[in-house]
């Protein structure tokens, strides 16, 4: 029996600041109905898609600050887009920023089933960014901050039945840069990886760096080479465009175990990208015998470099 | 001062069975020529260059399967190579199979500096295929019965001055697609990967399976996405076309930190590819702050599994 499951990338663009929760609620919920329609299971949002990405912005008044987490999930400000999606039978993948009873903040995703239920729970593991705002510019990025490292590794379930139960993977922004995060979510047999991301489209603050062509080729790179070296399918969406004058790269993409882009957004908008994934079409990668069965070709006691050492040790 | 190095890599077409060795050195040594007119400092031959690639051969005569592997390097039957490069004072990489003096077997291969000395040894840590034969198929692959797996770990070493001391690693076709190899060669802080490669086109038993053009985009999407991971140059060189009924990909590659190709080969035959290398290119990817700052962003008690298990352990 063949197991196709259809899934949407739900692209948004911008959240500038002012922009009211019920607002960007009305956005998310507009795209899920879309989605919804045309016959997806599972809808993928972007990281912190409830906000605007607040980790450009220096924020020492803690009241200011907090406006910006969920203390629960769902909480009652993003119960409306939780509501719509069990009546419409219909699961998805959003990311938020989570602060705990004991006051830890994390920079977190979830994935709901479409009977309303928590499926999965990840808190991103690669924060980039810095701890402390750098002098004299307009734009940070505070994630370092802002957040804790997640310390859930990198957790897998599988989803329900009508889904024809995948095995469901996480990560956010720039963990799909790190191929030691989707190895983990590999070596447990993942089907599918959600992804959400705000990525810089060029440096706000006026510096000579790459443009948002090249940021989007190595966005797009990073997601079809782990999808091939994992047998994975992948989801990968932006929260896109000018927000409060720091652009962001579009480019979501959902892309095959094969490594290949079979749908990409053109905007930098709220935009719905589909496909039906095979979730068979991995085991072209990984069978027994194949080129990426791990288990007879890995070579771990040859690794331990990767979890002894965090930075580079070059020889003199 | 900048720190620039030229390098080429030279494709070489098909080795068939019966081409004598001594026709294969003078075809290596117009490759070196070539390169060291245009002012290459190093050159990157292919994996099993000296040979064909025999593992798609069963062969249980152990006398004429020794015929394939060298007991010393370089021996004899090398020595041309070896002498012209060192008059030429040009460095190069070259893959061989390797036979130890208490009869052990290994897919190997060195660097060798621009004054005939060993710099660096590897052996080949990811061999595919199977070490059975496949009952009733023509051709087989058998780097697994003619192999031991690497142990070696991934080592580097620093070139000379003259070459501006990058630190250089290795890679052996198949090891390209594990992104742990490039991730143990980016931890030592690799500047420049030498790769060779043996690649099928198709499935020469006749099977349904991807065509040349999507494996050759496998084989550069994989050199892309980890000299990208790993702020690394690469330089990745086929054997190429038909080899007695198996046809091998082209698409020997010099990638950079970038990701970005920079040349790559149109023929599958003897090819000369050159160009020059910003040997500090990399530190936009990975000095200190930046987005792969491996020691300030990676969180290696999040990769113990990539340590303590080969295989995949799947959800119930």
């Amino acid at each position: 029996m063949s197991r196709i499951l259809r899934v949407a990338a739900a692209q948004m663009g911008p959240n500038p600041r002012d922009m009211p929760r019920d607002v960007i609620l009305e956005r998310m919920i507009a795209l899920l109905d879309g989605a919804a329609k045309s016959g997806a299971r599972l809808v993928v949002f972007p990281e912190l898609a409830f906000t605007t990405f607040f980790p450009r912005w220096l924020i020492e008044d803690e009241a200011d600050l907090s406006r910006f987490y969920e203390q629960r999930m769902p909480g009652p400000s993003v119960q409306p887009l939780f509501e719509r999606a069990r009546t419409l039978g219909v699961g998805f993948y959003v990311g938020y920023a989570e602060l705990t009873g004991s006051g830890r903040r994390f920079n977190s995703s979830v994935i709901v089933g479409p009977d309303g239920e928590m499926l999965l729970k990840y808190r991103k593991v690669h924060l980039p960014g810095s701890k402390e705002p750098r002098p004299a510019q307009r734009y940070q990025q505070l994630e370092k901050r802002y957040f804790l490292p997640g310390d859930l590794g990198f957790p897998v379930a599988r989803g329900p039945e009508t889904w024809h139960r995948p095995v469901l993977g996480m990560l956010i922004c720039n963990d799909r840069r790190w191929p030691e995060a989707w190895r983990c979510l590999g070596l447990q047999g993942v089907e599918l990886v959600c992804i959400g991301y705000n990525s810089a489209a060029y440096d706000p603050n006026g510096g000579n760096t790459e443009d948002s062509e090249r940021r989007t080729f190595h966005s797009t790179l990073a997601v079809q080479a782990n999808a091939y070296f994992n047998s994975t399918w992948a989801v990968s969406v932006a929260k896109a465009g000018d927000e409060d004058g720091s652009g962001l790269i579009g480019g979501s993409c959902i892309v095959s175990p094969d490594g290949i882009v079979v749908a990409q957004a053109r905007s930098l908008d709220d935009e719905v990208l589909m496909a039906d994934l095979d979730l068979d079409a991995g085991l072209q990668g990984r069978a027994p015998g194949k080129m990426f069965d791990l288990g007879l070709h890995r070579r771990p006691d040859q690794y331990q470099r990767i979890v002894d050492q965090a930075g580079i040790e070059a020889p003199a």
